[in-house]
């Protein structure tokens, strides 16, 4: 037998800058323009957030000379499954897409993911830049290069790694997005406040206190906080091997929660119910002090967020759905807890009696 | 507007070792076993295949302790349809693969690019180990991690790079190989003789004359010298930015006249008449010496593969194909073309003139 050997030992640049501020589209369109990322642009947004921004962002890359077409898809999560991103990269072979070609993610959470893995895929992988619109999108999911989409068998068992050309996030956006959706963003930041800077749950309960959680300044500190952690993380763990996990703090009972709900919690409300979760079971199995996982479910209620499991939801199919994780290592469940506020570990599995009395002492 | 930059100066190691042996199955699963790429295996095949070498292959890793499951597809072209990549990976979610779970792809072409691009999206991400059993995919397609799927759209519009954790050439998958088989990837190594190794022209005109070509030794010393051209130009471009191209010779107008066949060409028939074409161009633009483009052609039909276009064939079809191809640049169709034997370069365009006249030259 012989042997020979492909030598991949590459090192590769696929750094990029995430731009933070109000009303930053005229530059974004600027610095698309000096860094040629592409010779031309493709808009991938949905029906409502395209009848908001879509005409104006296009004639903005334009102004800059920087040829650009949208693509529309339906609004909702629906729009996650495979079959859109077969309608996408249909409709961009149809608008004669090539290689020097990139997309610009318009949107939240699903259109990033959506985009992006159309991205990753079409001829092999070709640019795309993330503009998210929803606090949600702008705090975590268009940062890191992760994408999925949902299948029959299920949610998010398709997907890449496949990092943006940049990230811009216009504070602006923000003004258009309902209370709820909002609120949905705000779980992810205090998750960040939760696994590694306590200092952010202060701020959030005091602006909540004073009624400033959606005024510009305050936005601008807590996204560029929860930026710079995710970043971080993302940095030391690209492909999820390990540190990456602590992101999924309050997710773990979160995504039970919410496929319990059939998605009527909107994932911001199955997360906080989920931090509330963790930071109980940590408290039980004394890893957590109390005070620690009051302040946790104080600045959650404070912001208007649910911390109780709702009427009506049934502990066992919540344990169950925890089971069916796709992160599942054999049988255990790995789970992220806290030792103190800003100091997150992934626990290798929880005694099925405590994950159980914990969900029944949150019933409401 | 704050910036912050992600930092992502990888150092990547996805290197790995192309075994070739004749009956090497069995040192291949205690590589496996050695290396502890999974804790699980799933063989993915095409019926055919199954039949012939399927439980084979599995009895052989359980041998090695390593669980091991098969699924099976269809034959043929059809199975590159990204429809198909949705039943294989909804498969592994009923077999409850998880991250810890790698796929062997068993079989040609078809089955090499499915199986690595299902590998490259189940969960983000698992691992392939390439397990090639026509000579096309020993020489060309399970090295270098490009992975495609067609849609409704086209050819491998969707694709990955994916490297594998491995590759093992058995050279006895051969001995069940239809002679038209056979020559389809036979075409691929006088391919590699054209870009880089002259000397392996001679090698199978002579191997033609002698009735030697499907001799283990011979077999062993062409997929040998095929893979290590291959690997070298992969491991300088593994994303096809530039050098790779090279592995395109006789593809431009190998693929237009395989389409232009409604497939009815074999892959390898496509890429001799293509390399003739190339070859004639090359001389007709007064870069390559006619004693040259006239061996190629000589090889080529020494191991009964065409030389000419198919009768009926319009050079007007292949040429509007041609000026579809997705590797277009704006308008102009980059073409391979020949210094001489060894020496390839990137032809930036062909007056349309050219390529006719040399198209009804090769009319039969």
């Amino acid at each position: 037998m012989k042997t020979m050997k492909v030598h991949m030992e590459n090192r590769t640049s696929r750094s990029y800058e995430i731009h933070i501020g109000e009303g930053i589209l005229d530059r974004m369109a600027m610095i698309l323009a000096k860094n040629r990322w592409a010779g031309r642009y493709v808009i991938v947004t949905d029906s409502r957030i395209d009848s908001l921004h879509g005409e104006r962002v296009q004639a903005t890359l334009e102004k800059c000379d920087l040829p650009c077409e949208r693509i529309v898809v339906e609004p909702g999560e629906a729009a996650k499954e495979i079959g859109t991103v077969l309608t996408v990269t249909e409709q961009l072979t149809a608008l004669g897409a090539d290689r020097q070609t990139a997309l610009i993610a318009l949107g939240g959470g699903v259109i990033g993911d959506l985009t992006g893995f159309a991205a990753s895929l079409y001829m092999r992988g070709i640019g795309v830049v993330q503009v998210p619109t929803t606090l949600l999108a702008q705090v975590d999911s268009s940062i890191g290069g992760k994408t999925a989409v949902d299948t029959k068998a299920g949610k998010n068992l398709l997907g890449s790694f496949h990092q943006p050309k940049g990230v811009f996030i216009d504070i602006a956006f923000l003004r258009t997005l309902p209370d709820e959706t909002f609120r949905s963003g705000l779980a992810e930041v205090i998750k960040y406040g939760a696994i590694e800077a306590p200092g952010l749950l202060e701020e959030m309960e005091s602006a909540a206190g004073a009624g400033t959680l959606r005024e510009t300044a305050f936005l601008e500190t807590i996204i560029t906080a929860s930026c710079r952690i995710k970043k971080g993380i993302v940095e030391l763990d690209e492909k999820d091997l390990g540190l990456r996990r602590i992101l999924n703090f309050g997710h773990t009972v979160g995504h039970a929660v919410e496929a319990a709900s059939d998605y009527r919690l909107s994932h911001g409300e199955a997360v906080a119910i989920g931090m509330v979760a963790a930071a109980g079971i940590a408290e039980q199995m004394h890893h957590l002090p109390a005070e620690d996982a009051a302040r946790i479910s104080a600045v959650i209620r404070a912001v208007g967020l649910p911390i109780g499991i709702p009427k009506g939801m049934d502990a066992g199919e919540i344990l169950a759905r925890i089971a069916m994780d796709k992160k599942r290592e054999g049988r255990k469940v790995p789970f992220v807890l806290l030792k103190k506020l800003g100091v997150p570990f992934v626990n290798g599995g929880i005694p099925e009696e405590i994950l159980r009395k914990t969900l029944e002492g949150m019933r409401t």
